[in-house]
């Protein structure tokens, strides 16, 4: 009998579902938008579990078949409880049982997480962090986040909100942060930030890091140098943790990744300066490798380790 | 039976012996000079396991009462592999098998680590750590060192060199640091530094930082200021590791933690506005609870962890 996991990766834009194997291979999928479902708990609950079961039918399986749900969400969670303490940009969600609430309406055992530590999980189990024992997996977004693989194990500190790397103060003193702390790598590095500094550094009203990457991609210096002072904040801000943890790898996604030919070199070159002998000769960065699949097999993982099925 | 382990803090005046209860407590106690024993590799072994032998003889036990020999030393150690990387200070040591050469000589399982991670173990199992997950060590001294227990276990790193917190950068650009980086957090509460600030600030040839801490009793403005700004870099030092490890306490030990009760309130007071909601919230700073006898009782720790006492 074939076993397989539904990993659920909610997003806000898409709700995409995959159906896993335990290899981690996604044997099928399915896509709702998430406007269309409904942002109440019910609503999302009653969505979920009504596209798992369609998942389940269009394959022609049994639910003994299906060995777990695994869930990513946008949001702080609970993770020894089961509870949503809160998801980010929707309101109304607070000590949500959302595990529980899955399990009573579908009958199938569901694991829930942050989104960004399944992105972690997923790198170290089937991407680029695979055979990794302690990795930092960092996205590069409108938000900076992070997920920690220490020991082998995803680390979600004592209040369930470890990993938060783009809150890495990198002076003692600069520009406020959205997270209520000031000087964080995030001020520097994040989307919104960098959109801002593009516009200035080439007096365009309008553009898009991606043709920042396509004028670097022509050999523009600007452009170039616009990623290069981005990849020195970045590795500014990880020094202090590739020193504190040791890890032997940072994988790095999100849509500044795209640029990972200009920032990785110097990022390397950063570290190699500045970091710790030890810390910062086996450090290596490297690109994470799911790509948009991350949260869908992220939760297969999440619901395996959990089962404690390695 | 009663049965004991021999706990051994390997310094750089002393070398300190402790025969330790399996409930942490030191029911007899030896000391070296280490000048008296010679810094080589045989010699040390073989002061090490006199004084062990004679622990045991002295106290009328027999061998098969010690559980083992848990010993701190201040270097780089593979604790997989049981083997000295290297000293800090001491030449000569490179690669050394200690704990088989110790346990050769003695009959005794035998574990070794670092000083600084041994001192985190005994303030975690016995000390200011009792029954807390997850918490930073961190000894202000000369060196800034620190320890993490991470998941309820000692987290030494990829390559054995975690907990580096002294070496955390806490500005882009800054003086150069011994460990060859630049802005590290020592390089501005490290005691050679702070005690160059206080020669300035006190305009005094000679002046100890103990001597500051005295007038910051009696009320001295600028001493009292002196540990103030020590303690807002101190916490900006952490900040980065607190918002990314979500820890609930920060035990600091060291000289300079003498003058707590200027460092602390401070610290509390930079983290409640700089760091992460949760992350700051829930995270406490507390002294080092024991002292001198960290060492000892971190090795016993270290000897029953290894041994899988619980």
């Amino acid at each position: 009998m074939n076993q397989f996991v539904i990993g659920i990766d909610i997003g806000g834009t898409n709700i995409k579902f995959g159906l896993v194997s335990k290899k981690g291979q996604i044997v099928s999928r399915l896509n709702l938008k998430t406007s269309s479902v409904g942002k109440n708990v019910s609503q999302l609950a009653e969505g979920l579990v009504s596209a798992c079961l369609k998942l389940i039918s269009e394959n022609h399986l049994a639910k003994k078949q299906i060995l777990g749900i695994g869930i990513g969400l946008p949001g702080l969670v609970n993770i020894k409880r089961s509870i949503v303490y809160s998801l980010t940009n929707i309101k109304g969600w607070k000590n949500v049982p959302f595990k529980k609430i899955i399990e009573k309406r579908i009958g199938i055992s569901t694991f829930i997480d942050n989104d960004v530590n399944v992105v972690a999980l997923a790198e170290w189990k089937y991407g680029a962090g695979k055979g990794v024992t302690d990795l930092i997996c960092m996205t590069l977004g409108t938000g900076v986040g992070g997920g920690l693989i220490l020991n082998n194990t995803l680390y979600r500190g004592a209040g369930f909100a470890a990993g938060e790397v783009g809150h890495i103060p990198i002076n003692e003193k600069g520009k406020k942060c959205n997270c209520g702390g000031f000087a964080c790598m995030e001020t520097v590095v994040g989307n919104q930030y960098l959109e801002k500094k593009a516009k200035k550094v080439f007096n365009k009203e309008n553009i898009t890091l991606e043709q920042v990457t396509a004028l670097a991609d022509k050999g523009n210096k600007k452009a170039i140098l616009f990623w290069e002072q981005t990849a020195e904040h970045i590795a500014n801000g990880l020094i202090g943790t590739i020193n504190t943890l040791n890890p032997s790898l940072v994988v790095v996604g999100g849509g500044v990744a795209k640029a990972h030919k200009y920032i990785f070199p110097v990022m390397r070159q950063v570290i190699k300066k500045r970091a710790m002998h030890i810390q910062g000769r086996m450090v290596k960065i490297k690109k994470v490798k799911l790509g948009q699949d991350a949260g869908i097999i992220g939760s297969q993982v999440l619901a395996l380790e959990m089962l404690k099925i390695r």
